[in-house]
């Protein structure tokens, strides 16, 4: 072995060669002083648990389509225009509309149980008296689908497809198809009833509802998710080798169309042709608990932010426009209208929160080009809020997805998701669930953002949108 | 100033004074081998888990005096004579029985929300179709107690009594009273009904039932615990200014005598003079959940911590009783109906596990006299798993209490009940509230009691009762 050789060798064994340099950080960009004092300020907000508060006391539960949603609405209007907002008002339309009606399961032989669960949004009904049959049990979605129609054809069908809590939400996607598409594929292979193991991440006697569909052409059967206490009781049951009889009661109904709506209101900016900063979070919530996670939060957050820049003494180039959307959770109607009514206006930006009130921990956008150096601004505006800065696309969210997809810069203010599907969708879902700090925490990240992109110089959009 | 007087100044600022020493701390117990292989080998019990799911699976809930406790004793007979314990018997007795009915509450005015509320035991019922009456709300029981009868005639009460957690779950005691006695004072001031903050520490929408009593010749009213944030909306909602409406349907029923009883077993001991050691727990449990950490933690620790004395290859010299006692949630029947049976026989020491799964962080005794060297040998032996030795005597608990108050040595391992109140008494007491690794810490504790107490020479008791 030559000296020379060696020198090689120990050269490819370093951990950092000699005679690489790693390479320097990125300069950030500077932070405006006025952007950071109106952050800081929003470190104190008290408007955004305001909004949570009374949202939650005065009107609670406020399903889509229902008269609770149209209080919220009627609340939402003296709200926004007791704030000071301009141009407030209601947008209606009309949407199908589906409501809970009883709901019980008991598992009748061999270990006779009562059992805690909940529909599903768009379920079947069972006669009033119910159905008692025998249960065929998955652990997986997977398992399921692998299944010949035979092994569930008349039965109820158990689907497990246990979900695990990650901060950026994606167990959520992977482990809801159990719910989004399990009951339609039940349909289709005959199955009498579903009831699925809860999407979520608690053990918790609080069952996740949530909107299933079923495919054109199939009719609905009756789906239910158990709390997953119930869902575990099921498998250790099942683990025992005796066939599971179940009596299952379910009665929702589709009541036809109602009237649901969008509630808008603006913070006019100073060039009508600089266009609107659209954002928002939805107003209509399961009718479980007060939908103080989901969304009051989100409406509150956003609301909250843009008052703050109303109230700064500086008006903003662009109109920053906030939408309360109606019909969110049973299949995003009220971003679909907002987009057919206003997708002819410029709107250059669009922002949704709508993944509860923990601190948000990233932040990612589709602010380029011309515009990157915006979010090269917003990222050193939020740092030290502890926010990095994703890779991903921005544009995320079922409200502003419609109007995203015309061409429309999506800025994304991802909350930790780790707690958030522990009570998701469940009678769980109310003002306790509120972290005061990290609440403001968001509204400081919101203001920052809205103080940046509103007044921002530079042109922003059209973009290409992307698939994430 | 002396010299003389400046050293007396010193002296009496020091922290310790030179003049003082701090006793030594007393020499521990020596801790027998045999003893510390016992309680290392439970270290790694499997028994006391198979119980508990044994019992939450193939039983579930087993309200007191239903066939579901019927079905647990016929469950707890096969489960203890295939562990192998001798003179395993059910002793029956009748007692009055309470059942649960329909529970609904709303608010209908000035904010229309439902609740989410349980009967507490031996509350009275509304007509089927429920009142309607104005709301009187109270955030303690001593503002409650304190008001004038026409503040509360015709109403429905409401009363907060907020509680905290404590290791020692005496924070229970405190709160509890708004329970135990808030409904027989509200129905002698002519309330209508009265509905209580739960008695927990969760903020969870289960709430937490338990029994309650009327005074003798009080006719009883509904008396229902609303979850804590249903409680506590109330409250946000009351300091609005404005009069609360609630609708209130409950319906359940006192169905008179039925047949409830205690599951004993035994490991014999080889001196029968030597008298019994009395271990247990309790068989039934609420009706909401299928009572893991109440009480099928307590039955499966005792029992697990006998089977291993049992199977150690040595007769111990007294014999091990082990009781799951009847129907203690609704008023320690099988504790009462035990002493009445067994009093006459010379029981040495008791002890009874009601307090959950968590770990053992304290054990106290009535171990005094010539006994007392006991005591000291199971403070060395269970050093070790982190349990201090507290001051107080020993003999808590409904179900050895009627024995305990003949004169016999009560034994305590306290666990901690921090948690506990976050699910006592509430849907939420299943399985996955037990940790598996708590439930052996409780194993190897009480099989170190037991392999010292039923083994010792020394004579128990008998010892004077005292009041804690």
């Amino acid at each position: 072995m030559t000296n020379r050789f060696l020198a090689v060798v120990l050269a490819l064994a370093l951990p950092f060669p000699a005679v690489a340099q790693r390479p320097a950080p990125p300069v950030p960009a500077k932070v405006d002083p006025a952007v950071a004092a109106l952050r800081d300020a929003a470190l104190k907000d008290d408007i955004a648990y305001d909004i949570v508060e009374g949202l939650t006391t005065e009107v609670g539960q406020r399903l889509a389509g229902t008269e609770a949603e149209a209080r919220a609405r009627t609340w939402a209007v003296a709200k926004l225009t007791a704030l000071g907002f301009r141009n407030v008002r209601s947008e209606p339309y009309r949407m199908p509309v589906w409501v809970r009606g009883e709901e019980r399961a008991e598992i009748v032989a061999p270990f006779p149980q009562k059992l805690v669960l909940t529909a599903l949004g768009n379920s079947g009904a069972t006669p009033a008296a119910g159905i008692i049959a025998e249960v065929a049990v998955f652990k997986t979605l997977g398992e399921f689908m692998n299944a010949p129609d035979e092994a569930v054809q008349g039965k109820i069908v158990y689907i497990g497809n246990a979900m695990a809590p990650t901060q950026d939400g994606s167990s959520y996607g992977q482990a809801g198809s159990a719910r989004f598409a399990g009951p339609g594929i039940a349909a289709r292979k005959g199955a009498l009833a579903v009831v699925i193991r809860s999407i979520g991440t608690d053990t918790h006697r609080t069952p996740h509802t949530g909107v299933t569909n079923f495919p054109d052409g199939v009719k609905p059967i009756p789906a239910a998710a158990l709390s997953v206490p119930d869902a575990k009781l099921i498998e250790a049951m099942a683990a025992r080798g005796k066939p599971l009889t179940m009596k299952l009661v379910l009665t929702p109904r589709q009541i036809g169309e109602r009237e649901s709506g969008n509630v808008i209101a603006e913070v006019p900016g100073s060039d009508p042709n600089a266009g609107i900063v659209l954002i928002g979070g939805h107003l209509d919530s399961w009718d479980l608990a007060t939908g103080a996670i989901d969304d009051a939060s989100g409406v509150a957050i956003t609301a909250a932010a843009a008052k703050r820049i109303m109230d700064s003494g500086k008006q903003p180039r662009r109109t920053i426009r906030v939408v309360w959307f109606g019909s969110e959770e049973v299949g995003g109607f009220g971003g679909r209208d907002y987009a057919r009514r206003h997708g002819a206006e410029k709107h250059v930006a669009a922002a949704e929160s709508d993944l509860g009130a923990d601190r948000i921990w990233r932040f990612e956008s589709s602010l380029e080009g011309s515009a990157k150096p915006i979010a090269d601004r917003i990222e050193s505006a939020i740092a030290p809020l502890g926010i990095v800065h994703g890779r991903g696309p921005g544009g995320d969210g079922s409200d502003i997805g419609p109007t995203v997809a015309l061409g429309v810069a999506g800025i994304d203010f991802n909350q930790s998701a780790l707690r958030y599907f522990e009570t998701h969708h469940t009678a769980d879902d109310t003002l306790d669930r509120i972290d005061p700090e990290a609440l403001r925490q968001n509204v400081a990240a919101w203001t920052a953002m809205l103080a940046i992109v509103a007044d921002a110089p530079e042109e922003i959009g059209p973009v290409a949108p992307k698939s994430r």
